[in-house]
């Protein structure tokens, strides 16, 4: 049976304004505390799945930290893997976020050229205690002009791409990820997830960082200078 | 405003049947070749986020293979960080996959006594290529007998919790994945990324595999007798 259109419509407009869409499902760890602030997610069709889910399961073990997603329209965005993402809030309904973070992912190319999305991306920046990215989600910030001026990194096989985008960024080749104030840049993919746990250790200390990644089982780069990848650059560039 | 718990249920009644959820999204890039095999990652409440899509990632960049999801119900589930998927098959309309893949988290202990879990495992994995799991997702393959006289390993923090699911496995405290014929088992959390890049390997080749790694700009461990967790372990037990 194939429901029309119109219905699979309705009832993802639905999904996107009920809060409580897990609640078929047992309550998440997250709400076993009262988390007081929010690190949002941005999402968009073809984002890359690591870039936002290595971040998310460490991001997740944060104290005070609300962890929740964002798109455009809302509702259900598929990832370059396929995978189906309910998100928890549209662009419209958003509230101001403590923490925001854009991943990379082929859906960039899109999305650089999105005046919806570079403005919600201006406007939370204005509020936001950090605004992160992961591999070419720097290319977004960046088109949108939040990194005039400021140092940033990004995929080391997507650079002609993510520089291209704003020539008053001071672009650095080699670096897993790069903090500059408030921003903060990662290399591609799996470098998020040590950027991730870099900001951890900003946030809640040293001790609080390391014992996420042991409970990971995570080998952390803690090195921001350490980049197996910049040789590539150099080479392509 | 707050929509009626009717209503929401009636939302995600439908996206469970509605296959094309995602059709407001640009369409994944796992479409663009087709793909002859499926591998189903098996999803319950409170499974662990990067188990999960840390070997999607990888897994994503396979020829041959689907990448798709399936839960009991079907419908939307929310991991322990508290992220909602949409999984595209219940156990009752899931065809027989080819490569299976179990992860761990906090719902594993409510999932080892969830006869519905484990007649399901034990009935797709008469059928199988590959049978294979990341952390505590081996303590549900070892209580559905699965595992019997196979060696195996699992979360190194909770490894009483897995082990006793099964005293006739062979347990290996000591590794970082372990490959026993067909079946796949891996450590805690982020060592699901090294195996299922081994299975790249064993699928495509070391070529294929180290190119995936190489372009997600990860530090493949690929000694699976290389566990820098495994003394915790000793100390623990």
């Amino acid at each position: 049976m194939t429901p029309s259109p119109l219905l699979a419509a309705a009832a993802l407009s639905l999904l996107a304004i009920v809060p409580s869409a897990s609640a078929q499902t047992a309550p998440p760890a997250k709400e076993a505390k009262a988390k007081t602030k929010t690190l949002a997610i941005v999402l968009f069709p073809r984002f890359e799945t690591l870039d936002v889910f290595g971040p998310v399961e460490m991001w997740g073990r944060l104290d005070d930290y609300d962890i929740v997603t964002v798109s455009e329209h809302g509702g259900v965005i598929a990832s370059a893997q396929g995978i189906d993402t309910v998100t928890d809030y549209s662009f419209e309904d958003a509230p101001q976020f403590d923490i925001i973070m854009i991943p990379g992912g082929m859906g960039t190319r899109t999305e650089v050229n999105n005046p919806v999305m570079l403005d919600f991306l201006r406007k939370q920046d204005e509020g936001t205690q950090y605004t992160t990215s992961v591999c070419t989600g720097s290319a977004v910030l960046a088109k949108a002009g939040i990194l005039d001026g400021k140092k940033a990194t990004s995929n080391k096989m997507a650079w002609a791409f993510a520089t291209s985008q704003d020539d008053d960024v001071l672009w650095q080749p080699s670096a897993r990820w790069v903090e500059d104030g408030k921003y903060v840049t990662s290399s591609g993919i799996s470098a998020g997830i040590d950027m991730a746990i870099a900001l951890i250790e900003d946030i809640e200390g040293r001790e609080k960082a390391e014992n996420v990644a042991k409970v990971a089982e995570y080998l952390w780069n803690d090195d921001p200078s350490d980049d197996p990848f910049a040789v590539e650059i150099a080479e392509a560039d």
